[in-house]
């Protein structure tokens, strides 16, 4: 055994000689980002080794004075004595504040009340499964000597017309205490289930009828985001957000799936997504919001079919087998107290519906959200996260499908990449002649990374002022500082040199980044085409597009069509919608008119599993040019080029 | 701190100066009697001080030359310095196999028979709630590639007509792994609920049908009966009966709720009757029948009201004080893993219905069992256990009570008293001149003490020799090795000398235990005889008696009316049922006609509060004589006096 030491939080651990790097610092709970789950493709487990030696491999991502002054990949490092390793500072980047829809900024509201609209324009009651009543029950004496549970019971049936009054055990357990400590004077909350049947998920004492509360999250596979809402009048109380801590399991369901399949890896992503992440979030609101964890009382989640099965601590392994089977798509009921989430244990969490492998709940949600079912028109929606995923229809019918393209759009295996956190470069202009380049970044002055809308922008760019062609190949007759190769003869191209913005290293993006994000949009247009094509249809029959996801509101829909994620038509059909799954579970939350709208939705979808349509492939393969093989396709951008 | 040692099973274990050395057992493990749950009344809790000081109190129930030789009540001894402690080898004797009845006997398989038979003659279905139904799924393909979960309900919907299918979540965590191991061919468990709807409870693979198993556990005061059955054929598989292990916390009712209010006493009284009785109980029997714990899927319960609370672990303060409120009289929907009780963790546990604080769901399964809800003629059914509890009527009325009887009839705060175990003494007769004494001992050829039918017999043949007078007084005049006095003037029968039978010490019954014993039996007449008077009604519109309960089978009638525990009437009238409430939640198990039946007679009953009845005490005090007060209510005693 040998001692490996992790700077700066000098946390110690004993590893076993020829252990890897990597899975030393998962089990000493130290994080290192690790999007690719340490196979050595992305480059984003770069640690130095402070003191000792290490056995390990050498990377394109490591450079030469980087490898001689002790970087390494944890992934591809074996520990063989006792090491002292430092973990870079941004070790925990994924997990602090990102930039999420602010709830509260203006065009948000806008989007939320727009949803809200659809659902009452369409005559659907706004109003939560949960109630809450407050009863006064006559005290026992020796002559109406009936049991607790049967005395409150009978209140409820006299009061509030329910004869069939249902609790469980802890229900029961706190009955006696509190039905006396409170003379007998108490707040049910409750959940009817049609006609005089409901459900008791809490009592308390007096009347609390005021305070009704519920939490809508969002599981995305990069970033959580939450908000506390009260019940009544639909009033978002407190939101939070932060990284999903499955992170430091790989970036993207594919590599989680493969994760948890390993010895004790489902309940490792179960406990990081439920201990680590919800929970944190949930804290934070009760603290900003002075709401206590037993006053919520509804739950309402969504996320990609892999990130519900890990909410449910269920193997995902066949969904990323062919023939890509998920184990449900509907969750059972399922009460908080069984899964650890810190809310009212007897909260009954309510999952929202996918469709398939991958097409998640997020993605019902997205389209309860966009009002789409209620649309007269054809509506492209389109979500941009870790993945891709599209669903084009209106009132009547809605197909949809999902596209493999990966984390790119938030920044993943893209050596510049990050997600769209304080810091990263989200808008680019670059001088046709100059090369000169003007940034903007997310709240600060210094660059740290590019995020996904910065790099639609960067790639828009550099294929208008000539630097790449439009196979993404960086032009070798321009002579620049900006633009480099190395030893491979691979090219990069200098976004911020570190002494113009005083940062520890230049900010660049390199062919291979470059060659990966082509193929992300190209799997997204091939995605939108091939789904049109499946239903004998053409681009001109879009008459909305509405983008949600992780991609953010600061996406520019012109540079995404020059790029060719989105096929050329006109900008004012395109419409950006926020993160519209958590909208969709706030829909959910506040309207049970809504939430069986959606399942009704959810039954609608038909799936298209685009690696069994023939005519795919090529279509994907004609997408990875800049914006197309087929550059008629794109008259607009034609005519820039 | 102090060091105390447990003999002989050497265990140690740090005790605070001053602390109570019951207390301190217990915080051990280490198992001492204490029925009276620590007054020091019951006498039960003597140990023997091997080494060091310890600061007691004298008993009577500790003799000069106990006292001498270092035996206290570990009750009233406070630890000072370091000791060593000898617990008695009967420590576990309410732990150990007790006389129950033995269900395979023809006698109690008549019992059982005649119990049957009234669910068949009525027109009840023989049928358990649970089903098993073998599926073979269709595999997922590409084009076929619903969920798992949609998979199996659409072949159950197809194959078994069931369209609405429910199930939780440990099911969905096998779903995956069982479907693809078993080829799609399983075996699901599931529970119909009405129409076209059921939910599922275990999934198991390939065809199991012929394997369907339930428990059946009756939760006495004093002792724990369970049997394992076949749900196919109602066959019983294993039966297993041991003491309750809340024993250690208090012999009856009164006592244990009073314990449950101490810090942390409710949750010890919860996991002594699950973790330390039902659970090993199950064991024993999954062992003797070769039967898996997940194979046993359904559980009925019955106990009194006190039973049931601390099974639940529900408050149950409220039932002894007045009004007298129970919690609850039905049970909520509690799964086996709510409680950790060790069958299948999706068994939904029923709990039979009580009435009242005082009639618990044990009679109402008696009263099932005992086919009086089809009677024509007025049945009056008396549970002889730690408690009695009374019922009385036919198939158009119910009514009941409860009597405070305390222990007493199985063996409880009587000085020579045990329960029907092995070495109990159940019969005796005296020889009317000689005073000599014949005694049955129940599997053994050395007596340890008395039992319940063995104290009925001795004081009735005491009454009849006239050593004892109607008032239970010993006869000053009699001269004779067997009757003696000791410092205080009361008076003791020796039933068996220690040279007789090779015992340690004589046995031997006090006017006190005589005393208390005729309390008892006076609890149950008055109660008979109120319950009548209440409905205007005498002792003569009796058709039949079923005595039921802990007392066992070897109780005799006409010994029983001589002391004036039961109304003189004819002993043909009389027959005696077996342990009830086990055969009740053996019939609820086999039967869900015969649940509702109980259901129906739960909601009939009328329960008559004794204390609140005027004319009760005097009722009693009348009875508190042998066999009565007033002799003429006993014309068949009389003429033998």
């Amino acid at each position: 055994m040998v001692k490996v030491t992790f700077k700066p939080k000098n946390i110690q651990i004993e590893a076993k000689v020829g252990e890897n790097l990597l899975e030393v610092a998962r089990r000493a709970d130290v994080f290192i980002d690790a999007p690719c789950n340490g196979n050595g493709s992305c480059g984003k487990c770069k640690v130095k080794i402070l003191k000792g030696k290490v056995d390990s491999k050498k990377s394109h991502h490591i450079k030469e004075n980087e490898w001689k002054n002790g970087w390494v990949l944890a992934c591809v490092t074996k520990v063989i004595e006792d090491i002292e390793v430092e973990v870079p500072e941004n070790e925990s980047s994924c997990m602090k504040g990102m930039k999420i829809e602010d709830l509260s900024s203006p065009k948000d509201r806008e989007i939320f009340q727009r949803a809200i609209n659809k659902i009452l324009e369409n005559g659907m009651e706004f109003r939560s499964y949960v109630r809450k009543d407050y009863i006064e029950i006559p005290q026992p004496t020796l002559d109406d000597n009936i049991s607790d549970w049967d005395r409150i019971k009978r209140s409820i049936r006299n009061d509030l017309g329910y004869s069939k009054v249902f609790c469980r055990l802890p229900i029961l357990r706190r009955l006696p205490h509190i039905l006396r400590e409170s003379n007998y004077k108490v707040t049910i909350t409750h959940i009817p289930r049609g006609g005089n049947r409901t459900t008791i998920v809490n009592i308390e004492q007096g009347d609390t009828t005021d305070r009704l509360y519920g939490v809508a999250v969002d599981i995305g596979t990069t970033s959580v985001a939450a908000c506390l809402v009260d019940l009544y009048e639909g009033k978002l109380l407190a939101k939070a957000s932060s990284g999903n801590a499955q992170m430091q399991y790989g970036a993207d369901v594919i590599n989680r799936i493969i994760y948890a399949t390993k010895n004790n890896g489902l309940e490792k992503l179960n406990k990081a997504v439920i201990n680590d992440t919800i929970n944190p979030l949930l804290r934070k609101m009760y603290l900003d919001s002075g709401v206590g964890k037993d006053e919520v009382i509804a739950f309402v989640a969504a996320g990609n079919t892999t990130m519900c099965h890990l909410l449910l601590g269920v193997y995902p392994d066949y969904l990323r087998r062919e023939p890509y089977i998920p184990a449900f798509v509907r969750s059972p009921f399922i009460k908080a107290s069984e899964l650890g989430i810190d809310v009212n244990p007897e909260t009954f969490l309510y999952i929202t519906p996918s469709v398939a492998s991958y097409v998640g709940g997020d993605i019902t949600a997205g389209v309860l959200s966009s009002g789409m079912w209620s649309s007269e028109e054809n509506v492209l929606f389109v979500d941009l996260g870790t993945n891709g995923e599209i669903v084009f229809g209106n009132k009547d019918f809605f197909v949809t499908c999902a596209c493999s393209s990966g984390p790119a759009f938030e920044g993943g295996e893209i050596s510049c990449g990050m997600r769209a956190a304080s810091g990263a470069i989200e808008k680019i202009v670059i001088d046709k002649k100059t090369y000169d380049v003007k940034l903007d970044i997310i709240n600060s002055k210094k660059p740290k990374g590019i995020c996904g809308s910065g790099l639609i922008h960067l790639i828009a760019e550099m294929m208008i002022a000539g630097i790449i062609d439009r196979k993404g190949r960086i032009n070798r007759n321009i002579e620049h500082p900006r633009i480099r190769f190395d030893e491979n003869d691979i090219g990069e191209f200098v976004v911020a040199f570190k002494e113009d913005w005083d940062i520890e290293e230049d900010i660049t993006i390199t062919e291979i980044d470059i060659d990966n994000f082509i193929k992300a949009k190209g799997a997204v247009y091939s995605g939108i085409s091939t789904l049109l094509l499946s239903l004998g249809m053409d681009f001109d029959t879009i008459d909305k597009v509405y983008i949600a996801g992780g991609i953010g509101n600061s996406i520019s829909i012109k540079k995404s069509i020059q790029i060719g994620l989105f096929p050329d038509i006109p900008e004012e059909k395109f419409s950006y919608i926020g993160n519209s799954s958590l909208i969709g579970c706030y829909l959910t939350l506040m309207s049970e008119d809504a939430r069986l709208k959606m399942e009704d939705v959810a039954n609608q979808m038909t799936y298209i599993e685009l690696s069994a349509h023939p005519g795919y492939m090529d279509e994907f393969v004609s997408a990875c040019f800049l914006p197309h093989t087929n550059i008629e396709r794109f008259p607009s951008v034609e005519k820039i080029l």
